[in-house]
């Protein structure tokens, strides 16, 4: 099964805030419940939360009784507001919504007729997320060799995606072409994304891998029990690569021990007329930190600071895996022209 | 009151494994319950471990039926055999043990009188940490200026030691002075010390603190929100400080990012005739990574990797404080001449 399925005029997903303790399956019947387990995380990772938008403004005009195009429009644009207001820095969710709006925009029938293209839009932005992340490993997997032990972050998997996933695509890629690669798991706290989602899919898909905690990075390397880096991306822009709390560290960790750091990221991830300097970085609440679960595990009445992502400047990045290909930094610029530049609206 | 105390011929002191969710009073009344405390980090900390290493043999000098002095030291070493097999790399542990024991073997009188002798240089390398660790922090102090913001990893505080603290001494110090700090805690994962112990004791202290998680040291790096970094040691060898899993990912941010990381050790942590390649690096059951307190927060069945330490080169140390004043890392083979080698019985 895909992460995220259209069946019948829902979106059924599962939700990733349990895993893999319970396999709760989320039925969202409406661009609200869509954008409340956005919220939540439980619907998270870059090209899903893609997809995800997509399908809630599939929902919308799913559900709508306009009786004019016109309507539609503005049913969609009120349901794009609601959803661009979910979570500030993944830009694929941006990306999907204005792909979305443009293309409704640009359709002319009735508003029954534009249902039907909003939702087969959505239908396509997912068929294409699992498309582009099969090139993307296919692409990355020349990158690992036999014997290599891999170190990822976060969870840039299928549950991240609509299926197969992106830095654990490459991954599944280099190991289905015989490669006897392992890898090692962070568990990347707060939210353990690490240790409940990339544990997971790599046993499930038999690809030995071992858990450590964020604190080991330097230690695995230093002791050159790992020779390669793959992660994912929330947002490519011209000077960096925003993504998972912690991606920065491991970077900077990566350089000072000549170990490539590789990001696996579609196109759709590129916010190439920005800067570092002009994200938000998502400020998630305190209890993420002093909680596991509804366990607490810090002193009461601390202040916390709980930054979702953080951004790694281009010169630790050696390269950016897309669906278009390998991009090595040293032809960035010659890259970067190639990529249309596209104005989001926030 | 302290955090270990010799109280009636038994030894007091708080379960760290609970705090601060619970305060938990140990009254431990031989060698083996100190052992078992050790191993299970209800006692943890490298100065307090020298500390309570020395209260152990004092239990067992105490309780001692040996009629003859020859009778009891054959005791004590076997107590010094099962104190030594709990944890092997804080140093303090190793060089407590061998004070004692050298220090008995050359006591001369009856075996009533080398148990008193036992109990009481027990009780002055206690009153001795005490001291030491008042003199780190006003050396320390001298390096932290007003405004300053301090990230300081795991706990090097009073719990650490038998009061005030190391790392946290020095932080005491500069704020009792009237600085005006502020300091960032990593929660420091798997065990949580930074969460539990260090929030706890600067909370107590009035002294500003924000926890983070360890994932989020290269971001407030970044964002330029501390300037200094203050550790403590678990063992400072010829080329490297022992410490802490996570230090050593600390220290490669801090000098990526031209912030001053400082080590506090008391010169019982010295182990100069080592290097960092001859030191067991302990390494812990997988459950500490896979579970928090009861909870699982890791897929089942996952391998873990989980050393306790890590070594950071002394290219990464600014400076190591210690009692004797400031060791800047340009002086260090000057500052090594001038502390004894002790040659450790493993």
């Amino acid at each position: 099964m895909r992460t995220i399925e259209w069946q019948n005029g829902t979106l059924v997903t599962i939700d990733q805030s349990k895993l893999p303790k319970e396999t709760v399956v989320l039925t969202l019947k409406n661009c609200e419940e869509v954008a409340d387990a956005i919220r939540n995380m439980k619907i998270r990772g870059a090209p899903l939360l893609g997809a995800a938008a997509a399908f809630a403004l599939a929902l919308t005009a799913h559900l709508s009784e306009a009786e004019s195009r016109e309507r539609l429009l503005a049913e969609l644009e009120k349901s794009a507001e609601i959803i661009r207001a979910t979570r500030p820095t993944a830009i694929n969710l941006f990306w999907a919504i204005d792909r979305i709006l443009n293309k409704a925009k640009g359709f002319f029938g009735s508003s029954r007729e534009l249902a039907a293209f909003v939702v087969n839009e959505a239908q396509k932005i997912a068929d294409e997320d699992v498309a582009v992340n099969h090139l993307i490993g296919k692409h990355g997997a020349n990158l690992i060799h036999d014997g290599d032990v891999v170190l990822t972050h976060c969870n840039a998997g299928a549950l991240a995606t609509v299926d197969y996933g992106t830095a654990l695509g490459i991954i599944r890629a280099a190991w289905d072409s015989g490669k006897k690669i392992k890898v090692f798991a962070t568990e990347t706290r707060p939210q353990l994304q690490g240790a409940r989602l990339t544990v997971y899919e790599l046993q499930q898909a038999g690809i030995p891998v071992t858990l450590i905690t964020d604190s080991m990075v330097g230690y695995v390397m230093a002791k050159q029990l790992v020779n390669k880096v793959v992660v994912g991306a929330d947002r490519v822009v011209q000077d960096a690569v925003i993504n998972k709390i912690g991606t920065f560290t491991i970077a900077v960790l990566a350089r000072e021990h000549s170990i490539p750091f590789f990001v696996a990221a579609p196109t759709s991830t590129f916010d190439l007329t920005n800067k570092a300097n002009n994200i938000i970085i998502e400020q998630r609440k305190p209890e993420e930190v002093t909680h596991i679960g509804s366990v607490r595990i810090a002193t009461e009445g601390v202040d916390v600071l709980n930054p979702a992502f953080d951004a790694t400047p281009l010169k630790y990045v050696t390269a950016i895996i897309c669906e278009q290909g390998i991009l090595y930094r040293n032809n960035l610029v010659k890259f970067k022209s190639s990529i249309p530049k596209r104005v989001y609206k926030r």
